[in-house]
Parts: structure tokens; sequence; C-alpha cells
């Protein structure tokens, strides 16, 4: 009887995933990770050099990617027979053997892994591997502290309405805005409308080779990779008292 | 010319730190970290077995604890006389050596270390290795996917006013509120009014011997660790369709 390891890889450097995600990673028989059609997947390059000799891999291809509209009832059919497929596969798959699904970043935040892991209840054993988020990888770049004392700290989606976006900018010490790509501009517009553009840092490739680490308000041009985070620094709130 | 490299343990299951932390650690010669009077301290148990033989230990004991209001000026300049001297310290042996100093969870997020690395700028070398953040590990813990789709998640202290923390209990989707300890009688009330009590989890010592994991509802008394974290899970929100 086998069972289904989730990997969460950390941020990007292989060097920052944890002790017990490399000794699985370089012991695995079977890895599977997602990867979109044509491309050699990030979760994969970040592994390179680690697997085994003799590995089995299952790249798990992304049927769609911007063919279709992400909220369009044929996306979410399309994806969700993606992910039954693949987990009833990974089900057969553990009655036998061990396979380790890869996934960037932490599998439980905001990972693609859940969508398999929802599939896999009560159907294998399945155990989840926590990884450094891939947020905590870029606020490292900026080597500076994201969140002390009292800080409150928000997470946002760059895919949300304009106006719920400046409501928590307006309310939280610290933001992590992720999702950015094409919605940069809405992003800028939101942190300028609540006066917190001029703190905001755009991160791309944190702790991976060709990081990059700019003020956002230098930043031309209205796209940038969809997986770039912007961040707004906490300065350390105290509820009474200032230093 | 040493340098100061500030090691983020991740969690507190010594298996969960990165693979560079890890290596610091087991090559290191001058470890330093913080702990209360009189106890070992936490980040000094997790590397427990991990320490070379021979190494000089550096324990940096907090001059008060809780016989001082926390947002007193005495408890403020008591504790920044503390952070300055050992800043100083530090850097006076940085000259000639590398130091390591411990540091809970991720250092840049809400970690101890902060206080010193402020005072470092400009007088020594100092490198920070991320860690796996303690909210990580304590919603590992519960096996359940913290958030995916366009949830909002906010981390909040407990020891944030009523009225703030209900305020952002309301409008996040997925929620992780630290500082909990003798606040935990306003934090449940607080979930209780916005009603996201019911969806609740009690964390304590996440990922370490001892660990527990509850429903918060069905915890009673008015007290818990000071680490110990409550959580509250997104259901995977989408602006749109549901799927």
């Amino acid at each position: 009887m086998g069972r289904i390891v989730c990997a969460g890889l950390g941020p990007g450097d292989p060097d920052l995933m944890s002790v017990r995600s490399d000794r699985a990673i370089r012991s695995a028989a079977h890895v599977a990770y997602f990867r979109k059609k044509g491309r050699p997947g990030q979760a994969r390059q970040i592994v390179e050099g680690m697997l085994g000799a003799g590995v089995v891999e299952y790249p798990m291809e992304y049927p769609v990617t911007t063919e279709l509209p992400f909220d369009s009832p044929e996306y979410i059919h399309c994806l969700a027979t993606f992910y039954d497929a693949w987990a009833a596969r990974l089900v057969a798959l553990a009655q036998t053997q061990e396979v380790l699904v890869l996934c960037e970043g932490d599998p439980f935040f905001y990972g693609s892994f859940m969508h398999l892991y929802s599939r896999l209840q009560g159907r294998a054993q399945v155990d989840v591997i926590p990884g450094i988020p891939g947020m905590v990888g870029c606020w490292s770049a900026t080597q500076t502290p994201m969140t002390w004392g009292d800080d409150v700290m928000t997470v946002l989606m760059g895919t949300l309405p304009d106006a719920e976006l400046q409501r928590h900018m307006q309310t939280a010490d610290a933001l992590v805005i992720m999702k950015t790509g094409r919605n940069l501009p809405r992003i800028r517009r939101a942190l300028q409308a609540t006066g917190r553009l001029e703190q905001a840092w755009l991160v791309e490739r944190g702790t991976m080779p060709g990081q990059s680490v700019l003020p956002l308000a230098q930043v031309d041009g209205n796209d940038c990779p969809y997986f770039a985070i912007v961040l707004v620094h906490g300065q350390g709130r105290r509820p009474e008292v200032q230093e």
C-alpha cells in the first residue's frame, strides 16, 4: 500500500526547501507536477538535478490556459475534468507505489495541489510537507522586515475588484498582492488612491536566478509576470507608545 | 572579516527548516539566540542535537518579561538597551568570526531578530535565511487548505482593539490570529460577533511534540500559550462563478 506525498518546494531557490522535502525528492521513484503545455514547468525546474536515476515522471499538463475566460463554465468544467482524471490516476498508482507531487511554495497556501487534495480525501493516504511560501521569499529578497509589533498583514489577489483592493489597502499595515500580471495597472491605481504606492515594491523571481526587486512607482509598463508579487512592508505598529 | 547570519528555523519540527539553515546550524562555531531568563529557549530547543562540538553559545536573555506593562516607557527603554548591547556585542564578534543567530519561524515575519537587524545596518554584513512561518506549520497541522482562489487572508495580533479585530474578521476570508494567550476571550468574542467562531481552530505547538488542533468553540478556558495561533480557513472564493 503506497501513499501520495505533496512536497512544498518553497520560493524557488532549491536550498530553501525543507530538509524533509529535499529528502523526499531525492529518494522518490514516481514524481508528478503541474505544467503548462510546452513548458518545462516551474516545479520541475526547481528540482532539476535532484531526481534519482530511473525516476518516473508524470507531467500534469493543464488542458487550457488563457484560451477561455477563467470564470466561464467551459473553463471550470475543463479544469474539473482534468483534476478528476489526475486524482484517479494518482489513487491507482498509490495502491502499490509512493507518489511524490511537487508544489511550489506551500501547498496549502493558494497551491494548485489543493484541487487534487480535495479529490483524494478518503481514497488514498495523503501527506503534505509544508514549504516557505513564495511571498516569504519575495520579502526576504527586499532585505527588509515585513511585519513587526502589532502590524496587520493582508494578502490580496490582484484579480479582486478595485473597491475591495482599496478597502484592504486602507485598513492593513503590511500588504502582499499576488496574481499581478495584467492586473498591475489596477493594483498601482488602488495603491495610489490609498496613499500606499510610494512604499510599494515589485518583486519578480524572488530567491531565483534573475531576481528583480524594484520600487513599484519606478516600474514602467502595464504588465509583469503573473507570479510577481507586490509588497508594502509594515512599519511596526505599537498600540499606544512609539519607540 | 566575519558576518552575522540569521537562520530562520521554521515552525518547530527541525525537519522543516530549510536545507540552508540546517547546513548553517551544523557548521556554526558561534550561535546566539533569545530566551527568557531561566528557560532553555524555544530556538535553542529546536536545534538540540544539531550543534557541533565546541560551539560557543550566546544566550541573549530578555531582561524583563511580564514585570512591566509592554507599552510603558520603562519596558521600552529596558528592551532598547538590551538590543543595543547585543547588537554591539555581535558587531564586535563579527569583526573576526561568523556568528549565527537563531530565529523561530521566518526572521522577517514578526521575528525578534528584526530589533537587532535594524541596529546592525551599516555596522556588519548581515544575511538572513528565510524560514517557514509558524502560521504555515499551524495550518499544515490542520490538514486543510488555508487559502485558494481569490481568498483574502489577514494576519491579526490578538493584542489589537476589539473594533479593529472585528473589522478585519468581517472583511477577510481566511484569518490568522497570533499573540493569543490572555487575549483568547476577546478573540473568541470578536469571532462570535462576526459569525466566524464556528469555523475557527486553535493550534498549539504546530508541527512539534505535543501538537494540539482543536475547534476553538470546543476550547474551555480563558487562556492559552501566547504563541498558540487561531485560524479560520478560506473557502476558495471565486469572483463570479461557483464551482
